[in-house]
């Protein structure tokens, strides 16, 4: 499929086309970029919801019955016609070369929305470089967009720092919590407390689930919240029985109605959406033209062999980072005096 | 303090140089370029050992332990004197605005080798933009190395991409499982077995150690592994009474001593130490290129302010990123035809 095509079919909606591009993306296909370059100004319409914490904590049946609640709700300004939200689902999971992909276990149980035309669901994986990670789901997400998603969950397992820079860039941050497994102390060292805008104890109904909560407000109230700040609500929900999951996705109305007086303990996450978006900008630019910047030298400007020859001298010890990477600067940008 | 008096403190190894050489590469701060660059040539003769695994797991008693045993270990070809190995340890948190930092809880038990004044330790923690935390850990690792130590321990808290990046690094990897808490499944879904040289049961004297062991070991199973190749031993410890600990560094030896034959199943992490210093160097110089590239645009190409209006071009899709970044990239390159 030529890259115009494929841009046709995710603009139109075709699922197929969705799951190719993402496939792309997943595989830092080079034609990758003639994809996105395509699609982006179709992009910036959905609301994305981004659900974490720990494994074990039930997040995937909670994102199956949160994506059922939203199907049915009418409270959603971002949809685009009268059938109801669109609602994407990306559940990020780094890559097991055991299993050759992300798609396993409790993954198969978002597959109940399968006869649903208007949720796209997808497992996101990559073995890619330093960031690949969050880069390539960050971009799946426009993908839904461009495809017509209204809403845009994105569910990450672990509390890894990849993970916090996924959810913090979403525009609602659900943080999932579990009692009586000790994730209650171990998720508060984590550092995932910073980017929740909503708690939720989930399994609700399990011992322990009173005193997980208390821990959670016990933290949230070592900050002093100015008022019409967004104090984070905790929730409580059995997901497999799909009570407490009305509450959520009312505070998530809540949450986006709010905005931006937003969750203060977010830091660059928790401002406006506009300045959320401008951010996500310019670290996707800054990601792209680094990628770019470094073909040049290795196509362009340099000989064949010579960056890998500066590599090796750089393993070797022979010269530091730094001064390679002034020196290339030097050989390859315009002298300041031209235009 | 000046950059030449901190390189010249950390090559003395003295703990209050390193200790605030590794605050400069937290903080993301302009001077850690020439400290790196003072120090990097110091570098490459530390040997690396990645400690991961889910929260609970007890990662940290078990590297307080295993610190100890290298401590008092005459095996490590990379001492460079009589005194027994000098043992660095970072223990990777993301920061929690609630803490101000990593420092709680049980990090406080490696405080039992503050003591010995050969033993560094220090946590980590970054705010900083995607991979920040993988990057600061393995330039505060390189700090290390060149402040004398020979060995270097980077304990992970997580499961998440940049934990798996970080350790993944490392010359050696130390995947700790803990029965009875369905980390089991959850472990073997979270992409960590890739990355594990070894595996460690902890808290092996409880209900379950027996049925993780052989999960572990089923999933090890579905690889065919090839004459000469290392297939990872699945160990059991108690860490909390030092049980198993001498089987563990006796493993760490013996994988140190099998490469470059390896694990098969670690993809590029699983290569010769020459080619992992070689990715990990390609990937350093990478990433200050494209850091000094962004400054040199901004400082010096560009107008004031006029990356900032690209950036917000960007973000209302006036254009998209991959069309500004061949934009800018041909404003600021010489052209080819130039020597």
């Amino acid at each position: 499929m030529s890259s115009a095509a494929l841009v046709e079919g995710v603009v139109a909606g075709d699922p197929r086309a969705v799951a190719r591009a993402i496939s792309l993306l997943e595989g830092d296909d080079p034609s990758a970029d003639d994809l996105m370059r395509g699609i982006f100004r179709r992009t910036g319409r959905a609301y994305v919801i981004g659900v974490t914490g720990p494994p074990g904590a039930g997040k995937s049946t909670m994102v199956d019955r949160l994506v059922r609640a939203i199907r049915g709700d009418a409270g959603w300004p971002e949809v685009r016609d009268g059938e109801g939200p669109r609602v994407g689902v990306l559940a990020v999971d780094p890559t097991s070369p055991f299993t050759g992909g992300a798609v396993l276990g409790d993954r198969l149980r978002l597959q109940s929305h399968a006869g649903d035309d208007r949720v796209f669901i997808r497992s996101m994986a990559t073995r890619g470089q330093l960031g690949g990670l969050a880069r390539a789901t960050g971009d799946a997400a426009l993908v839904l967009d461009a495809a017509g998603c209204d809403v845009v969950v994105i569910e990450t397992v672990g509390v890894g720092q990849d993970e916090v820079d996924i959810v913090g860039a979403a525009d609602v941050s659900v943080v999932t919590l579990v009692p009586g497994t000790g994730d209650d102390v171990q998720a508060l060292k984590a550092g995932i407390m910073e980017i929740g805008d909503i708690f939720v104890v989930n399994k609700a109904d399990r011992d322990g689930a009173d005193r997980l909560a208390a821990a959670i407000e016990a933290m949230l109230g070592l900050h002093d919240y100015e008022p019409g700040e967004w104090r984070p609500p905790v929730l409580r929900t059995v997901a497999t029985r799909g009570s407490g999951i009305p509450d959520l996705l009312q505070a998530i109305h809540a949450f986006r109605t709010a905005s931006p007086a937003d969750h203060p303990l977010r830091g660059e996450a928790g401002s406006s959406r506009a300045e959320r978006e401008r951010r996500r900008s310019e670290a996707r630019l800054r990601d792209i033209l680094g990628r770019r910047f470094w073909a040049h030298l290795e196509s362009v400007r340099l000989g064949p062999g010579e960056l890998a020859s500066i590599v090796a001298a750089v393993a070797a010890r022979e010269v530091d980072p730094y001064t390679a990477a002034s020196d290339l600067l030097a050989r390859s940008v315009r002298p300041s005096a031209a235009p």
